[in-house]
């Protein structure tokens, strides 16, 4: 119940903002200029500022913050041509959230376009708390090393964003996009591939492997891990991955029970 | 077994095709225009003609269809300026499909831009049969009678094609949206309303209702249906839909166990 009245608070606030100090909180130049310039907080209304790893306090946006860039200034700058921040002023005290039971983990194969953001997105929403974007042999997303911390920086802005608004208070880890095979090393023993024709999750599942549309190289399936089936139809890639974690998170919240030994 | 049998049929056809006739089966034009010039198939490829009531059987594309379309002709036409379908010729028995042992429904609130027609799709991949699209006191969006029906025909495309692509030989019905207090009356009644706090799905639940993102209006929540909880943090409207979905559809292949008595 207790968990029930943090959570009522957190859903409450007019926003979730991450911040680097929670005894000295500011908002960043983003952050600030969707608190003021998006969302138009009045200095009275409440925000929680969070430091992403479970701790959170109620705050109010200080009278005097980002004065002179209500009016149309650019993102972010403030009248003098600098990007400014938003000081927050503590209302109440440090709370700690509960940290899961267990964490969840979705990797996922790299597509084109903006379907990994979308998929970020949704898990971080969702509930996962590791996101690893995978290079598999039926990736047609080829990466260097640059492109791909490139593409994990705009992943993890997007978890950050989808995290302040479904008020995570433990943000995900977005891993680099990384080939396969060493993404199994890193990986819970308990992960299991998703596949047409395996079996159900059971309740030691802490990882689902998602494969591109063109599906898993055999050389992948072969890997060892259990297979899973996500349901009767033909699941697109990003619906198969949203799919796994609701399961996952369901399950670890106990709204749904997984059967024992089901596996294969 | 022999319902994973002719899934694995169905999945590995390089197309599904819905079809009014299955003993003359004739694709629609947008169909053929798919067939022939978006997946390019040969003669020699099998597809599934459907029903969109369970029924199907596996088909070839006839080598003469479609001829003089190949070569960059507008979408759907001929070489002499009509629509055109493309026959298939029936190669596998008509096979009917196992009926779900209970048909599932998600309610949800319309929402502005494309969101609904991306609900639907993925709501159709994961299998649900009933998709009800809401117009609730806080939903932004105000439609006409005719707006409503053209809204309709839009989303049902829309399922057609998320049908067609996951393979699913019932289609879902798509309903009209529909005022709130309207929907309830045709709801089954193990139906309930997602909102936080409320408890569990449990074995009995056949529907879910998703509110806009304004929440749903005091009235609405009053409407005498239980209360589920879809997870512990936020989530959007959409997001909740396909929870909603994931977790019903598991409970109905048994892939997760709903715990008795716990909706509120």
């Amino acid at each position: 119940m207790e968990r029930y009245g943090q959570l009522q608070k957190l859903r409450r606030a007019a926003a979730l903002v991450y911040v680097a100090d929670l005894d000295a909180p500011v908002a960043a130049p983003d952050d600030a200029h969707h608190l003021l310039d998006v969302l138009r907080l009045r200095p009275d209304e409440v925000v929680v500022a969070c430091d992403g790893r479970g701790t959170w306090r109620a705050c109010r946006v200080r009278a005097e913050s980002g004065s002179g860039r209500r009016r149309g200034t650019p993102r972010g700058r403030a009248v003098d041509g600098h990007p400014t921040g938003a000081e927050l002023e503590p209302v109440g005290p440090l709370t700690v959230a509960a940290q899961p039971s267990h964490p969840l983990t979705v990797a996922f194969a790299m597509t084109k376009g903006d379907r990994p953001e979308w998929t970020v997105q949704k898990l971080t929403e969702i509930g996962v708390d590791h996101i690893v974007p995978l290079l598999t042999r039926r990736t047609v997303v080829r990466l260097g090393p640059q492109e791909r911390e490139r593409r994990a920086d705009k992943l993890r802005r997007v978890a950050r964003e989808a995290g302040a608004q479904s008020r995570r208070t433990h943000l995900p880890e977005v891993a680099e996009p990384v080939a396969f095979e060493r993404a199994l090393e890193r990986l819970p023993s308990a992960s299991l591939v998703a596949e047409p024709g395996g079996g159900f999750m059971d309740p030691g599942t802490r990882a689902v492997l998602v494969g591109p549309e063109g599906g898993w190289d055999p050389a992948e399936l072969a890997c060892g891990l259990g297979r899973v089936d996500l349901g009767p139809s033909v699941l697109r890639a990003d619906t198969a991955a949203l799919v796994a974690a609701a399961l996952l998170g369901a399950a670890r919240s106990g709204a749904v029970l997984l059967p024992a030994g089901r596996a294969r």
